[in-house]
């Protein structure tokens, strides 16, 4: 088995602790997950494993909205499972309301189940936002007897897998509870990137291409695209200097103003003059605070977001009209369609990667653990770590000059 | 040269009478136009030309909306009346526009001008709706010294094409106007099928299996897609057809309820029930009597439809609320990103044979027709025939039927 | 049921005699088969059906190679057999081999297996080509007690459908045998055009372009493109006239030489002097005058053609070395890339209605016939009819001399 | 202008020593070049700049084989030179031919001319393999009075490069050479990754899967598919990995045997009997040694390799017409389709950081240096680092072990 040989080859880059399964009183796996003398850990197979693999049983679920290579990464847990010795897996479905919603059965996993799902988008499991109380998922847990659970979510399902590792500590539960970030926002601290970045940077291109075409084609056109990004404009920023088409990129870090001198409107005007069309790129979160506030949250907690791309859509309309300049917008929604591709093969290395490294720890002993790629090396990172706050486009680095650099755009404010 | 040998080739399939060009008194060209006696022509070209290829010059416009494949048919026109000897071609510049707006020059047109632009969407020239009067676009074609001009465009458009036509019969100017229908909704009456159509159904497609993906992967995920169908519903017939993903589609042609028993509602409830999730297809001019009214008019003189997909989006939310059934709706509106494609190969050609012959048409003297493919025949036809009302889905056909079948939904009445 | 609504709808439209399943001697399905008064049938549902549904099991066979859109008539095939109340459907694995191969099983195929087999290519019951002998085949069907055979393959493999079909009714056998023609090289005669082949041409133009690209990019680049087309070259034909970047194509239909005045290297030299680049694209079958004649044959019966695009590739090279000037040559061979694409839209209809009509043709009672589209209706034909030769482009046609215009090439001999 | 802002950002990350440019004697540039005391430099935009830029002539040159992404990096100089102020841009045609060859002219280059240069894959320019004496290259430049020379190659280009570099400093001209590493096997030495890898990995997929569709669908089927890689595999690493659909890859890196016991034919009959079919990856300069020798070298200078692809697809079938086992095998060559792709978004990214890099650096006075990403920053490196040896895949790397475990492959000797 080549897995053997892999450890060997690995396990002299970092000597870990195991809690011995043997010890009486049953602790915590890993409890003190030598977190304490060492931050980071390299993500990877060890000489000794945890588990007794024919014993395990192994559960999946996907939680939080839909992102490019969640397919890849249950297929590759799947494969890596079973090259352990695996033989009980299962995926939980639709999120954590899986767990305990009597009509959703388990689906049991396996190497023909899984072996082409990568071809296509979305996750074999389903997902949701939301679900029960963390009381009611580890009873649930306890009651299916599952020793590894795999959870692919944003912020919110990953504070959600601590607060099940912890729980289940509190009970003396065995369970390794492993976390794989799912955010095609790329927002997650530490990390140099999520599965589903590339690829969705990649199918935006469609949508800029369409609002470049359309705004060039058209009299005065006006091409208005948003794009993911609730908190962080990694999408609108990388797809904007990846066109190449892009004349203003909005982003949740940088506050702009529409009206006024040096307002966005004044620059759009000028963009009429000068060029004859303007395409914008805007992110879901950019410009909050031109919206009117709402209070409402949606099943993960997230605060609903006011549609900025439709507000952006009548303000250009509105003032166009009202100073007698024709203009022509036209405004692309992608998001569905950039969400529910399948992988490209960038995005599915990085799944096959995290998807072998998520198995990797759980059978290390690591739990409350997330799993993913700093600074070019894969690593696991304890999970509270990661979900504190999203990681943000610094508005004074060199990526978002240049991408200023290549729309020209000034500062609107 | 090989144009000569195709003339000999297909001159005996047609004889038509010429308006002679040395006849006193410059009468308009083919002046009985031979419809009277024989009302559809075949298409291509002729043995004997009414031109002097080296005296022409040929202007081009596309108006309307943008449609894939207008970068072919202009690419082609220019190389057949290259290949016919022609050295003045010129581009009108955003659509009818202008022929009047003093900001807009004639953009001259060559094989190295157009090699390459069927590579991309959109329009060289530009579109737009609406323009001046047929007097004024009369008095600049004079002005421009313009004797063939080739107008893309829709059912508007043409009928413009006509009028112009009229006019320069009645100020007696040796005009060619010859038509080339553009509609992506396939709409045009006795056409087999329009430039644009098979490639609009083709990337509707990525739309649909979207919304499949979203709906699928979701917790009672219904997905809904809007695509181009203003009144009648070929590309939401074709598209549903071919994705084989569809549960309900809906087209202009066939009034639904959303309501009550039988109603759309109450279906996609069943579906909900019974599948999980459930696909949605509606043509943006379907169920237009469920919205309020409006009397507004584009600039094309199209009546403004209300959006019938924001509006089932919405009610569909408010009724599963109500019944207390959860259920996501994901909506996708598609149509820009439809619209703005480069032609695919099906269409590539077709908007070869319709470019070479539209000028096929020209130089045999032909004008106040237009040029399509009629029961897999290429021909000429006088506008007014196709631009009488837009070609509809017949609700009894063979298609439709498969369609029903395919989806399996009910009648929603 | 729609189904029921749809044959009252079209059984207007013919009537055929069925031989009454309960009469003596069990003759052969539809003995006379209407043929004799009736040449060619409209296909579709029929009023009265010959099977009852619960007793029927159904097999389907995927004879020969790869062709884009296998799966999509499969999956219809299974739907459609389903609507009609068929509960026993399987699949025989690897084309006829499967009837006689003690290691292959039969599929069982249902609604579930085969729902989203349509979003990848090939053909999920394998492809093989050859075969046991007819008397095997049959002893086999008789043995798995057969009652509908759906053979998808192209002129050999209908040739072996006839003949079973024949040794069927021999036997007094009531089996339906019916066909749906599968080539990629759309030549199957009286049809207007068979599955498979739009997706073909589509998929032609990566090469192509990649090929023009190359020449473009390269110092006297010469793009070379071999495409399918054993006998016919609709698919070369199409892909050259639908890229618009092809210099010279060649067919099996039109000879051509290489060599001396008029031939194709002079041609080629001619295009390397006066635009520094050529594109050529050639169908596999072009030329095969040219080369070393062999007499093997295939598992098919198909004469191995030698490798024309290599062998041009070579005398270019050759040739140019030779006269001193120099000449890059890219030689893009995308066959296997085309053939196992899934098919595009336009296919996708086609294979949708050929699969419903094949189930509604047997369960007319037809046998021996084969389903396609003629004249822009779908029908139902004698598989004799279709065989006999493959259907060819007509070197006088009009679409062939629109290619030629296209490419600008002038005849090679 | 944000350049000027940018350049304050940036330049507190170090001083660089400029020769001044009235410095007796006209020293070369940057003459000390600062490598000694620093030996990497951080790239982009410097406070204090070497050039008037409205007195600056600069040129750009593409060399070797194509690779998707040339066209952005021409695209991005021309931009970031108008952004300087440079007026005067020329491209040299196919490659350093271009210097010396009478009838190929300077081609104009300006914002106009590559604004959607990047939507198509090849270059712009040209490219080439070979060319003229580094004399005649120095010669030229002299006359044609660059200032700046822009090299867009391999090692051999970059070697070339240097040399153009050297002669200059020998000639006391005052010429920037910049070179940005083209090639698309990643195999440049210290840097993270080169412009075209990501691309051709993804469509690397498109033949990847199309091989695995025809293996799976064929009897005993084998898809061998050869990738780019002269001597070094990292595109079959990751495309293999990436595609999870290989079961052998082999890299010029790992030595394999065909025959005898572990030999690579007994792992695919094993393949065979267990799984029916096997789809094999292959670098192109792999197992070289099992090939006949030649001494034959391209105009790069590069050794003419044997064609492995060819070798194994006729080894394979021998062999098991050897042993009696039916095989059919299917071999795809997609080099040229994968070449000529225009790039995909990521890759788009790096060529405009590079493109612009490229100018930072030439108006910062550097010559004879190359730019690129190392470790995660974009750098400038001196050509003579770079272009000693390739960069190769290390048989000992995490990576490749990830690839054996995803392909499950032995060692074949």
């Amino acid at each position: 088995m080549y897995m053997g040989q892999h450890m060997d080859l690995v396990v002299h880059l970092m000597v870990i602790k195991f809690a011995s399964p043997n010890s009486a009183g049953a602790e915590c796996i890993d409890p003190d997950c030598s977190w304490v003398e060492q931050w980071v850990h390299r993500a990877g197979p060890r000489k000794q494993i945890y588990y007794e693999p024919k014993e395990v049983k192994a559960a999946i679920v996907t939680c939080g909205g839909l992102c490019p290579g969640l397919n890849d990464v249950i297929r590759q847990i799947v494969f890596t499972l079973e090259k352990y010795g695996v033989k009980n897996i299962v995926g939980i479905q639709f999120g954590y309301r899986g767990f305990c919603d009597e009509n959703l059965r388990e689906v049991p996993l396996s190497h023909q189940v899984v072996q082409n799902i990568n071809l296509a988008g979305g996750s074999l499991l389903g997902v949701s936002r939301g679900g029960p109380s963390i009381s009611d998922i580890v009873d649930s847990i306890q009651a299916k007897a599952i020793d590894m659970l795999f959870v692919l979510g944003g912020n919110g399902t990953h504070a959600g897998a601590n607060a099940i590792h912890d729980e289940c500590c509190k009970r003396k539960m065995k369970v390794s509870v492993v976390g794989v970030p799912k955010t095609i926002d790329n927002d997650i601290q530490l990390m140099d990137k999520t599965f589903g970045f590339d690829t969705a940077v990649e199918e935006a291109q469609r949508a800029i291409n369409s609002a470049y075409i359309e705004a060039e084609s058209a009299y005065h056109g006006i091409g208005l695209v948003k794009l993911m990004g609730r908190s962080s404009g990694f999408i609108a920023m990388h797809a904007s200097l990846s066109s190449g088409q892009i004349d203003i990129c909005l982003i949740p870090e940088v506050p702009f103003k529409l009206e006024g001198p040096n307002g966005l409107l004044q620059h759009l005007e000028h963009l009429i003059k000068t060029k004859g069309k303007a395409v914008v790129c805007v992110a879901e979160g950019a410009g909050q605070e031109l919206l009117q506030k709402s209070d409402a949250t949606d099943a993960s907690g997230n605060v609903v977001l006011g549609d900025i791309g439709v507000h952006m859509q009548q303000q250009i309309k509105r003032h166009f009209k009202y100073i007698g300049v024709p203009a022509d917008v036209k405004y692309i929604d992608p998001t569905y369609m950039v969400r529910a591709c399948r992988a490209n093969a960038s995005d599915a290395i990085l799944c096959t990667v995290l998807g072998q490294n998520a198995v990797h720890g759980a059978f290390a002993g690591f739990s409350g653990i997330t799993t993913g790629i700093c600074n070019n090396h894969y690593v696991y990172l304890p999970i509270p770590e990661v979900v504190r706050s999203p990681r943000r486009v610094d508005s004074n680095s060199r990526m978002w000059h240049r991408c200023l650099t290549s729309t020209g755009q000034a500062d609107f404010h």
